[in-house]
């Protein structure tokens, strides 16, 4: 391999600890930082470090926030009865890209998975179990992954919130749009079958 | 768009910034580096800044460096009298990663390109020279860049260096090892006709 000098090399290290980036990635990318000014490598620094100090979790739904509310808690065009739970602050993401959904989330921090030790104690169900009795919520839409563990913290919620007399809901599960019938796996192909509705 | 928190919503952008990164990369990472403990977050900070602050330019060969010299103007084990000529100090790891090569090199710091208003007195030529004049050198390798500029900048240098009795070689050009001659271009198909070898 190439000797880069250390401080490079450092760098290419670093970057290459980053998800998606392998080794020709990370010399790109160091090497753009390398002939970028002073002012812009101070700014990334600078962001990064700004991301451990500054963030912190909304005490409401547990999502990533600067203040003690996130922006959804706290916007008032928010529906605050309909709340989206997920696994992770980043499956918000994947939701708010639809502009279909104006309600607000929950963050349960994971999913339920016995194998790698993590029950219904180590997901934060706690303050969702109070943000309801408070009685604003509506109806709770379950959107964990559609995986095993995923699946299984749906069936959860649905048979703890259920007797509260709250409305639990799961997205669908089905062949996604734009894909071809051909590559859809049996549980998908049976999840679609399974889900279907009159046209 | 989803809304991020702000010191999330400004990584991503930076993250943006890098070369091959785009808006799902650069989310995937911010939210590694949010996740990430404060002391990985702060290396990654720190190397950033300490390539911008610790890296200088070899005063031989204009490679990056952390001393005066760089690791291959001062290893003792590399052939000085074998000068390979490249355009950025990147180009030299795809030579490094051959294996092959264990003379030295020389960065131009770019190409030719009258279109862009780099001639000559806008590359390090000069110091080219005086390695030259100082007779330590047998042979110049320009690797430059298969393009039009740095064929350009081949000729230039065959011309000036030529005649100070110096040998003058190109790395050669034709069909990539592995490929398909289904796929090849013209002109990568002509040169690999010229530069045909008996076997």
């Amino acid at each position: 391999m190439a000797d880069f000098a250390a401080p490079l090399a450092r760098l290419i290290d670093e970057f290459k600890r980053l998800p998606g980036i392998g080794q020709k990635s990370a010399q790109r990318i160091a090497f753009h930082v390398m002939r970028a000014s002073r002012d812009e490598a101070e700014r990334l620094a600078q962001t990064i470090m700004d991301v451990k100090d500054r963030l912190r979790i909304c005490v409401q739904c547990n999502n990533i926030s600067d203040a003690e509310l996130c922006q959804y808690c706290t916007n008032p065009d928010r529906d605050q009865s309909m709340v989206c739970v997920v696994e992770d602050p980043n499956n918000i993401v994947g939701v708010e890209v639809t502009r279909q959904f104006n309600g607000v989330y929950h963050v349960l921090g994971g999913a339920l998975s016995p194998l790698r030790g993590i029950g219904p104690d180590q997901l934060k169900i706690k303050n969702l179990i109070e943000r309801i009795g408070r009685g604003e919520v509506r109806e709770v839409i379950v959107a964990t992954n559609p995986t095993v563990e995923g699946e299984a913290t749906a069936v959860y919620l649905s048979k703890l919130l259920k007797p509260l007399g709250m409305k639990v809901t799961r997205i669908a599960m089905g062949v996604p749009v734009g894909s071809d019938l051909e590559f859809a796996d049996e549980v998908t192909m049976w999840k679609a079958m399974e889900g279907r509705r009159e046209i």
